[in-house]
């Protein structure tokens, strides 16, 4: 499948490696072309990866990755530019966390409570098949879960029936049994929002290595 | 022990019957004394249970539980009186849910992200010792674990250690095993910002029979 990966950072690294990994055709986008941690994607994963800017990696895309940091996304989207999101299943992984204020990060009011980010964006594109998903975990779990023993979720939501079957596709490739669908995109409020309970986790536990599971 | 459980709704009358059960001394405190729930609670549970108003019940408590609404917390408390609460273990089950616009609820902003109810109740009673818990599942489940099969996880913060020993002692009596232990109070921005999916996944599953579990 011919994916983009939007954002350069540590979480579109990993997603863009595991899915070069797994054979498909991944193109990395930045807000520039030759960003040079997607070159250095390209050069590490090579034949079937390439990299440019965000509208470049949007259009090729059948599938697209926001990997953008949240407060930075509807910014990055606009230049991935709507015409190359129509239609499009867009997985929403970022968090509104605001980390100018110090440790530990806040939410953007702007993008919670009331509202969500995955919504704003939802709003902002609304040819976009938005959906929120693996953005409770650290991203190397994303492509990997395993690496927490035993059961536990992922949480996936959006307006569209048919991306979110392409994203419980995409997310059984990296090993995830039975993501717990919570309905439309208006759900990202919850999981984005259970945010600072895990950075708080991360702190007693001294590790990213764990995950939410819904005992039932 | 001698208890205090502020509220009469469902919150406080299951964590009430469950102490009463247990042999404690119960005394369920509302706005004025003689509300018809918790004459209706003493009345069922007879024998070491009675009511009074806020202050009677936070006067009378060795330990007192906050079970009033997230909206009404810090008015409820102030009626017991900081006098009343002085070195006590508060454990604040609270959560700032609006309801005012609607399902599904959202917090109220000036108890969340930057700061909590949890933190509030504490800024405002600064000699009490507030311990937040249980505040993350249905009441059912707080008193009796078992009602979700499996392991899942209780949360407590605050910001005295021997109060939050004291929470766990409890917490055992229930059937808590294990609770985790988050820190300070800031902690409670973490377990309370949970509710929105609490509520979504109440929603998923038809049912309050759910719990978190951390899974690491």
């Amino acid at each position: 499948m011919k994916i983009a990966i939007l954002g350069t950072g540590q979480v579109g690294q990993t997603i863009a490696t595991k899915l070069a990994a797994l054979g498909h055709e991944v193109k990395m986008g930045s807000r520039t072309a030759n960003n040079e941690k997607a070159n250095a994607f390209v050069a590490a994963n090579g034949g079937k990866t390439s990299q440019g800017t965000f509208a470049d990696a949007a259009a090729f895309g059948e599938v697209v990755f926001n990997c953008t940091s949240g407060g930075a996304s509807l910014d990055a989207l606009k230049m991935a530019g709507a015409e190359n999101l129509k239609d499009k299943t867009l997985i929403d992984l970022s968090n509104p966390l605001d980390f100018s204020k110090g440790m530990p990060p806040s939410l953007y009011p702007q993008y919670s409570n009331t509202t969500s980010l995955g919504e704003e964006i939802q709003k902002a594109f609304p040819d976009a098949k938005v959906v929120k998903a693996f953005n409770t975990m650290n991203c190397k779990l994303m492509v990997e879960p395993t690496l927490v023993p035993g059961e536990h979720d992922l949480f996936v939501g959006g307006n569209d029936a048919g991306a979110k079957e392409k994203v419980k596709e995409i997310a059984g490739w990296f090993g995830w049994k039975n993501p717990i669908d919570l309905g439309d995109i208006t759900s990202a409020r919850g999981t984005e929002m259970i945010l600072p309970l895990w950075v708080r986790m991360m702190g007693v536990n001294q590790s990213p290595n764990f995950n939410f599971k819904i005992v039932r």
